[in-house]
């Protein structure tokens, strides 16, 4: 790095739901931000603000010093670095892609080496929290990548996050998400195999909650997706959709690296039959919902 | 009630890991307890320490006024109640049978019908805590019954437990255990998943269960059973044999009511395969160790 962080430029490429307010704060630090989207309205809005207009990945690399993406997937992010237009056409030695999406660790340590090539460095720092972690700058970062590159982003991440931690290599902030993404998913599976279970069998149900955060089975699912579940409220929150491509590349890890998942399969398969009935926007606590329904509940 | 607490003359059968100690902390509290148990050092070792030997669960009965069982299952609670020299042979309408064991919610129900015919009350109680609850009296107790017979039998629960709730009505005790045993059983699956798939991609675990203890996949499973599976010690701590007998009950109890348990039925399969491994001994945590092997890593 030969750029402090204090005269640091960043680029931005994607402002979603996540990425816009993100990048926000970024701009409302005082760091010079150049930005790119493919749908107009959040590029104007980041504009309006005091960023800068890149036109296009390569537009934004050639006045960034370090690139951030928030995408939606492993094929966008491909996409957006090596496709027409894209980052690597304007990389120069010594720049830094962050990418904060939520992608596979195995491609993520391909592209990290194809950048290597370009002179490139690369971190990987996918978050949980949310939009509204997004939105209050409270977002947990998980980091993969060299520390010296770590620490270079590292007022970056907390401009935009609290609880920033460098999990290892490359690829490690990855894998450290699609845990997270795992235990979440599995867990709340359990709340809702627990209180459906009570609930059929004629009990209630918020007491059995409350029973249970006293002791082993205590979680923050428990207490958070498990009153969303009491109160039927599956507004998300935390997409279906989303979780279930979560899934989908812990499932895709765990293939390539021979780690069987045998509780996260099933946890993805009830998120398809959710997509299946077209529950696919609800927040992800709606496994309860399926749960009830194949119950004879609703 | 006719018989106030203090002068209440406590009966206790089933004198295993934990009947012994919480029949140890009633006698330490003054209570006259008479005991039995299948095997005699357990009823010696109480009845040196001032408990009367009942010599059967009749003889138990004959001198009580409140009968506690503390046995392994079903077919067990029933043999005493209803068997050769049982507790039915001597009871006396106003007597209270406080079942402790971990059983099946619906036999627990039959139970209580076949107790009432006798004029005889019951409570469902089971507990958590396991041995270490049972020996320093923390245990957390579940009850199932009518609130005046709870009231009564408050007192007894507080001398052996800390977080006592009634939960319902008859069986809602083990309706509210199986629950719990059910979320212990699939978030240990889903911790023991996540830790395995980063240990596989070359990931720190002991990282990765740090950083997930400080979002949405928090739980007590986590930070408890995360840290024994990176120390590889899974001396009990709770049986994968118990925890088997436990997701049966919940199995059984779920098809009897129609609620599908695919998660909980993953879990006891895996429970299972320790089982025939020879594992069936170990703490419950062990499903990590079996994953592990099935992924080659050890």
């Amino acid at each position: 790095m030969t750029v402090s962080a204090a005269r640091m430029r960043v680029g931005f490429i994607g402002l979603g739901i996540m990425g816009r307010p993100m990048a926000g704060h970024l701009v409302n630090a005082g760091y010079a931000v150049t930005v790119h989207n493919r749908s107009r309205a959040a590029v104007e809005a980041l504009v309006a603000g005091g960023a800068s207009d890149g036109g296009s990945p390569a537009g934004v690399v050639r006045v960034a010093d370090v690139i951030i993406l928030m995408l939606p997937d492993t094929p966008d992010v491909e996409q957006v670095l090596f496709g027409p237009q894209g980052v690597t056409e304007a990389t120069r030695p010594g720049q830094i892609v962050v990418d904060m999406s939520t992608i596979s660790p195995v491609a993520t340590r391909d592209i990290a080496a194809r950048l290597a090539e370009e002179g490139v460095a690369m971190l990987d720092a996918p978050v949980s929290g949310g939009q509204k972690g997004a939105a209050e700058a409270t977002l947990s970062i998980m980091v993969g990548g060299e520390q010296a590159v770590f620490d270079a982003c590292f007022p970056l991440f907390q401009v935009m996050g609290k609880n920033i931690v460098r999990i290892g290599e490359i690829g490690a902030g990855q894998v450290c998400k699609a845990c997270n993404q795992v235990v979440v998913a599995i867990t709340i599976q359990a709340v809702a195999e627990a209180l459906t279970l009570a609930n059929k069998l004629g009990v209630d149900s918020a007491k059995v909650r409350q029973a249970l955060l006293g002791g082993f089975a205590q979680s923050r699912i428990l207490d958070l997706h498990g009153q969303r579940m009491l109160d039927g409220n599956f507004q998300p929150g935390f997409r279906v959709n989303l979780h279930h491509k979560d899934l989908n590349i812990a499932l895709t890890s765990g293939g390539a690296a021979g780690v069987p998942l045998p509780a996260t399969a099933i946890v993805q398969q009830l998120f398809g039959a959710l997509r299946g009935r077209g529950d696919g926007d609800l927040d992800h606590s709606a496994l309860a919902k399926l749960l009830s329904a194949l119950s004879g509940l609703d």
